[in-house]
């Protein structure tokens, strides 16, 4: 039992959660849409079958499902994906980020369980995808409906979204997260960054470098090691250099995303602040904000719009 | 006991090692520069400490060092490296790719044998390095020594080369197989590229997106597995887009190196063809050489200056 549960907290009013690929957030929350406990795990998409669903989340939930009554749960993320929970088909842009509407309702084995689970959003022409992203920024429309410009989400498959009239117009993704993750840890590189330390001056000249020269990435990754062969260059450098050469060669490519463009970045850790001092360094003043904050507003603007639906039937 | 040896061989004169990371290649070398006998061992830099080096190498000449003359062995590649069996410090460029005077000698509890290794090749500006495409180059020019042009060596870690006056003026390495074998192997993307199988058109439609925007490399990344999510495209189309889209950024860095050059290429496989239809797309007609043979005439180029040196004292 969690400190939580001893103080004997109200019943919850529903359930929100954020179901990514290797972690899970849940949130008890009350009829004013006031959270009344929050857990985590582990048990990622990545690591579950569509049976095990069910048992994972009632486990988190804990004893707040003592009650008969009708639990109403909101996921977004990765478990509507093929090899999630349950497929929730994808809504082509441009559209709205967040329906309700569109939601794919799941079977539970629990009777007092009524799932919803979000679609993400697709687009064809480029060929890019999302899940959970959408409805972050489905949160940050629902504080500021009128913003008009680029919302950047930095993370493994950074996206950055063109927004206008409360709708996703066009977005385009970037591997710069997993490459990051793959040159630092299992490429010749990684002795050569072999240290959790970041160096913003190292950081801001190479996403400089890279914008000046976007096409020469592969040559510059190995130079990293080549410059730390013959110059004996600190880890410390080279892991900056790195992170500024994929976060400018990513720049150059979104460039119509920021280029005089009001832009918001989803995500208030050290990553999204490197963003941030990147777009700052090209002149743009990006306004930041926080990831979980913004996933929550989005739950509870579906949520909203599921008692909607239900008042009206 | 080889069908070679039981065929009783002439001893050889000396012996030409390639030592790479992963693998090496030992040829038993008569007085004429003749092939006697050929070893392969996946006993590679990577795997071995200093001090197991001899052996390994006395294991793989085997009976042939039963005479008791001294054994002359040349070694080009990574055993010359910090972390090899003892370090052939890099010539920097510009300079001719191979000069045996240069080479390092290497002490043996073996008194019989007489070990040389071979130097890589330097860059300050930018950093660069190789070792053992320095020796490819050489056995290439002692065939060809008026070449003027540009050398092309697809690899892990591909490299380009500028040569004149028999020298190696400048030269670029692009991490372009090391990044294949990462995103085709480790990646979102493994699940997408699950196949051998390769198709030139799709290959060559990439090389040519590639180059028409170099700096959107991560995004198209990410756009193959949305791709393959919403239009279910066949493994071999992806994989073969991914090697066109490495491929085609690097051809993108490294024009000056082909546009308007005469440019040979070191590698004969699926890869070097590969390079070599890419260039082709865009109006250079590569020609193209075979790896082995090009590092045992570089070995054999040292043999000669060794001899030479030796007659001379």
């Amino acid at each position: 039992m969690s400190g939580t549960d001893s103080m004997e907290p109200a019943a919850p009013e529903w359930i929100a959660v954020d179901w990514g690929t290797s972690n899970l957030r849940v949130w008890l929350m009350d009829a004013q849409n006031r959270v009344i406990a929050e857990r985590h795990s582990d048990k990622g998409m990545s690591s579950l079958s569509a049976a095990e669903y069910e048992p994972v989340l009632l486990e988190l939930i804990g004893p707040a499902t003592g009650s008969a009554r009708r639990l109403d749960v909101i996921c977004c993320g990765m478990a509507g994906s093929r090899q999630g929970w349950a497929e929730a088909p994808y809504r082509a842009v441009p559209c709205s980020p967040v329906d309700f509407l569109a939601a794919t309702r799941v079977e539970t084995n629990d009777p007092r369980l009524s799932v919803r689970i979000l679609p993400g959003l697709r687009q064809d022409v480029p060929d890019d995808v999302m899940r959970g992203e959408e409805t972050q920024i489905g949160g940050f429309l629902a504080e500021k409906p009128d913003f008009e410009g680029t919302v950047c989400l930095p993370g493994t498959h950074c996206k950055w979204v063109r927004i206008r009239d409360g709708k996703v117009l066009e977005f385009r993704s970037f591997m710069t997260g997993e490459l990051f993750a793959l040159l630092s840890g299992a490429s010749v590189l990684r002795h050569s960054v072999d240290t959790d330390e970041f160096d913003q001056e190292h950081f801001l000249i190479a996403v400089m470098d890279a914008l000046n020269a976007p096409q020469s990435l592969t040559s510059e990754l190995f130079s990293l090691r080549a410059a730390s062969l013959l110059r004996n260059v600190a880890p410390v450098a080279t892991r900056s250099r790195l992170s500024g050469l994929l976060i400018g060669t990513e720049l150059a490519a979104a460039r119509s995303f920021w280029q005089d463009q009001p832009v918001a970045i989803i995500g208030a850790s050290g990553l999204g602040r490197s963003y941030q001092a990147a777009l700052e360094s090209q002149g743009n003043t990006a306004e930041i904000c926080d990831v979980a904050e913004q996933t929550m507003r989005g739950l509870c603007a579906a949520r909203a719009a599921w008692k909607e639906v239900t008042n009206a039937t």
